[in-house]
Order: structure tokens, then sequence, then C-alpha cells
């Protein structure tokens, strides 16, 4: 395929934007991966290696990492931003010090930012000057970072508000692996990457308390419609819940031994307290700020999340894993249909 | 909960009518579980176990084995029809020569009739003589047998077109660990049911081909789009297929070691050939037969359905599983929202 060459700074060298960073490479452009550890980076350039977040894998040379955000921004035409979410306004703001020209940015990161509750493409908006910022464009869908990296067939979602940009970031990742789809609903596109997380917390205090299969195909059911009436209030379609974004990434969180939520939630299960797993996973586990930020979603949009509620009482207010898990299942409603006739016509809610 | 004794025959002593059996001894009914091979029932009654089917597990004693259809059917107020639905109607013809009054069918099968194209409700209707039968209830949904034996928490839906019936059923079987809900759409419970044996057989082949996690979340997506298009048109609720009996049944066939569907994939992803496959499994693969009904379902009801004709060439046309599966995941389609509005409005397709 003939393809333009374009300059991409990946900021964020963990698992996710390294495993991009690989999959830019192999199209041909030329990829800056930003970190902010010098070690990190030396190995990167040294070694072609990134043991921390992707043991095993073999970098391309033409992945060059950088410590420092001015040479990896110079006269580049995009921006990928891989980090967490708690660090996105921090680096926007390093990022805006230096940026010579408005860009395009494409975030990959899955959150909400709780009080704003703002979406991640929303605090894009608020923390750009209107004037460095083309388009935000989100990349998402059912993508274990490991598998990407080892050019596993993988098949993600990219939406904006201006679908030309959409479509140029759907050109610049697709391959024979990597398979890029667009959506034009990025509410949804957002909503379901980010909330599916918890759903991932609350699976893995399910399989942690050893309740089995049954149990966690109910709860992710469940945790589906309980997302996709959020989302619809908010403006999303409902059918991006059907997809990738949805109910696509919904299962790889919720099943995937790579998932860092669903062991997150697991430990919790087996009777660890947050601030233990949190020190014991040694990466950020989104799905806990989400839970937050969710639970106060649920109380502005006036919709009902039982599971979010539950995994908010564990997470922030100690409740027992148990009681809530055998809450969430013996609730009393019986009629399946009016809990998912909800999602359409969430004024009955 | 004070609850009516009811006498209930469960046809069929394989694990998911043995499973259900106890649920209703738990509940306090009169059960008689009838198979056809005597030595199995002697195990049932002596040794209070049904060893091939459920290894482990110790009957309650108010579980009652028949061989004769004769006493199994004598003076009872329901039939549990529990059989692999190639032996439904043979099965409905023995029951019929010696049962003495009209009675209300629940059925547990998942499948879909080749050539005639009958649901199995549609099949137990066809086969009965009009005045022995009052109603048909389908019971489905995430329920592996294995776990359900060991009273695992697990979720169901049942569905009727009589939903009077369906109440009733609900009654019978709900308890603290048997959580049972009701919906009106019977296609959609039966069509969801039966197709998902389809995608685990297909989500077998991607992890038998070590495909990874990505692929396989790509693969269930598109098949549960798949099967809502096809359900759509048939006339079920596309809710239905967002719910337990849907996404619910297809998340734990697909990702369970207890399935057999995934299993028998799993073979064939590893390059067994299909016959060998099912002489490994010793038991039935219902998902081989519904690929067979689906793929012509597809045709009458002019529904593109790539998973299931993939599967098809698989196992019917010996096509090379690697290649249908290249194939099925380099589909040129970049527009995800074109394939899943198609779930909704059934007639752009």
């Amino acid at each position: 395929m003939e393809r333009k060459r374009e300059k991409i700074s990946v900021i964020g060298a963990g698992s996710w934007g390294t495993a991009l960073a690989m999959v830019l490479a192999d199209n041909g452009h030329e990829v800056r991966l930003w970190g902010h550890n010098p070690q990190q980076i030396e190995e990167i350039n040294n070694n072609h290696s990134n043991e921390k977040y992707l043991p095993g894998v073999t970098l391309p040379e033409e992945v060059v990492g950088h410590s420092s955000l001015q040479t990896a921004l110079e006269n580049i035409d995009l921006i990928l931003l891989a980090v967490p979410t708690k660090a996105i306004r921090e680096v926007l703001k390093q990022i805006q010090e230096v940026q010579e020209r408005p860009l395009t940015i494409v975030h990959v990161s899955k959150g909400i930012e709780p009080d704003t509750l703002m979406t991640i493409s929303e605090m894009i908006e608020d923390e750009m000057e209107a004037e460095l910022l083309k388009d935000v464009v989100v990349l998402s869908g059912p993508s274990h970072a490991e598998e990407v990296s080892r050019r596993f067939i993988t098949t993600v979602t990219v939406s904006s508000k201006n679908m030309g940009a959409a479509e140029r970031i759907q050109d610049l990742f697709i391959n024979s692996y990597f398979r890029v789809y667009t959506n034009p609903d990025i509410v949804g596109v957002e909503i379901g990457g980010a909330l599916k997380n918890i759903i991932a917390l609350a699976a893995g205090i399910t399989d942690g308390l050893g309740y089995g299969d049954n149990a966690k195909a109910a709860l992710i059911t469940r945790g589906l419609a309980e997302i996709a009436r959020l989302g619809t209030k908010m403006g999303a379609s409902p059918l991006t819940f059907s997809g990738l974004a949805g109910i696509g990434d919904l299962i790889v969180t919720c099943t995937s031994v790579h998932s860092r939520n669903w062991r997150a939630g697991n430990l919790l299960g087996k009777g660890q307290k947050l601030q233990e797993v949190l020190d014991n996973m040694g990466m950020v586990v989104e799905g806990v700020r989400t839970t937050k930020a969710a639970y106060q979603l649920a109380a502005k949009f006036e919709v009902k999340m039982p599971i979010t509620t539950a995994l908010h009482n564990v997470l922030f207010k100690d409740a027992s894993p148990k009681d809530e898990v055998d809450s969430l299942m013996s609730r009393v409603k019986t009629h399946e249909m009016e809990d998912l006739a909800n999602v359409l016509s969430s004024d009955q809610i």
C-alpha cells in the first residue's frame, strides 16, 4: 500500500504507547516515543526493548525513544497521547510549552475525569489552547498491548467529531494485523472504553470469590446494559455499545489474563484491600478512578448503575466484596426486557 | 418461600437435564429423571451420581431416575425436555404414546432443525398432538451445567408465547442461586441460544490457531451482530441479543473451558478434522448441526452471515480454518456503524 510517511510523536512509553508506536513503525512512519524516564528511553534506543511494559518484545529500530519533549515534538505532524488519565492535563501543559503549530491529537486513554466528569477528548479540548489543537481523535477497542506488540490480529475503532480526521488516523494505522474501523459516535466510543474497566474490576471480584463463569457472564451482561443506559443518556448511540468499543472491549477486559483491571478485581475478591492491590500491581488501574467518576455521572444523569454503585462501595466505603456481589445477584427485578428497554428509552428510568 | 410442590418429568439425563433436576429437587418438587440407559439410571438411584456427565457431583435423593417413560410420565404436572436437538422428534413420539393428559413442555435445548429451519419450540408444536400440548416454554441463558450442579449463582431467561406459562416456570425454578428472568421474545431467546454455539465453534478455532484474545473479542462482537441481524429478520427484538440469552450466553460459551462447542472448535483450530473431533468429544456438539441450519436461514432471509459461512466452509467443505479466519479478519468494511445499523434496520442488508 502506498502511504504518506508521517512524523508522529507517541507521548507515553507504557505498554499501549509502545505497542502503537510499533504499529506505526511497521507502517513506515517516523515514530518518536517519548517517556519521562531516561533509563527506559535508553533501553528503547540501545536494546530495542521495553521490558517493564512489554517483556520479551523486540521493538523495530525505527521506534526512536526521546526523553526530551522538545526534540520529541520538533517538526511533527501528529501527537499520539498514551498516558494514564491522571497525567493527561500535566503532560498537555508541558506539550504546549514546546509545541510549534496546531496539531491533531489522537488519544488512546480510557477514563473519565472525576469531579469535572469530562471524557478524555473533552479534557484535551479543555486543556489545549484552541490555536494549538486541530482535531481530537480517539482510538479504542479490544486490544491488549501485549498481543498487538506481537502482531496478533486486532481490531479497533477510531472516532472524532471530524470524521475526516478519524479517517486520516484509520489510514495511518491500518495494516494486515491491525484492522481499524471508524465510528462517528465519539461519546459512545469514549464511554464504552472508560466504563468497561469498572465491569472488569467487578468481574475480577466475582472470579476472585470463586463464583464461576455463569455469574461472571450475568455480570458482564448487566454491565453492558448499565454502560449503555448511562451512555445513551449522555448522547451516545446505543449501537456503539454492541460494537468493538462496547461489548468487544468489555469481553476482552473481563476475560483475558492480560487485563490489569480484572487482575486488580481478582485480588480484591481474594480479600486484599485496595491499597494493597494497587501497591502489588505497580501499574495504573484506570478502573478505580473511573468508578469514582461513573458513580458521580450516575447521580448527575439519574441513571441506575448497580454494578458501579456496588464497586464504589467496595473501593471507597470498605464494603465486603462478597456482600456486594450477593446483593447484586439477588436483585428482585424479574422481567429482563424492562431492564434492557431502558437502554433505548432512557426516560423510563 | 411457600411453593406448590409439582411433579415434574425431566426427559434426558445428560449434564443439563441432571443439573436442572437438582435445582427442582432443591425447590421441593417431585422430580423424575428419565434416561434411556438403564445402567445410568441405576447409578442415579443407587449412587446418587451421574459420573459421565457431572463428575464428582452428588445428586439429592429426591431426584429419582427412571428408565421407563411410562413410569416417568405417570400422573405428572410438567415435562422438562433436555435431550439433544437431533433426538427431540423421536423422544416426543415416544412420550405421546404414554402421555395421559395435556401438559406444558419446558425445553432447554439449543439448536435449529436443518431443512425445516424450525426452532425447538416450533419443532415441539409440530410434533405434538395439539390436544396433548398446553404451552411450550424455553429456558436459556449463560448456564454451564457443571456450575449449576454445584449451586453456583446462575441467571437464566424463560420465554413463551404465553407469558403466564413462563411465569409459572420462573416460580418453579427460582431460588437463591438460580435466578430466573422472563422475556416475552421467544424467537430471540431461541435464536440467541442456538446461534451462539456457531460463534463458540469459531472462537474455539481462533484460540486453537493461537490468534489471541483481541481477535477472539472481535469475532464474538461480529458474531453477536450476525446473530442479531438474522434474529431481527426472523421477528426477534434486538434487545434480546443484548441480554442473558444473547450476549450473556455467547460470552460464557465462547470463553469458558466448560463449553463443548468451544472445545470442539479448539481441536479444529489445532488441525483435527471434524469427524476426529466428534469422535474425541463423546458428547453432542450442537453447533455443528446448527451451522448447517443457520447457513440455510441466512440464504432464506437474505442476511449476510460471514462467520456462519466461514464455519460452514470449514465443517462441510473442508476449507482451511486458518484461511477462513484470515479472510474474516481482513474484511474490507471500514465503517463499523454500517454493520451495526443493519441490526436495527434490517432492510438495508
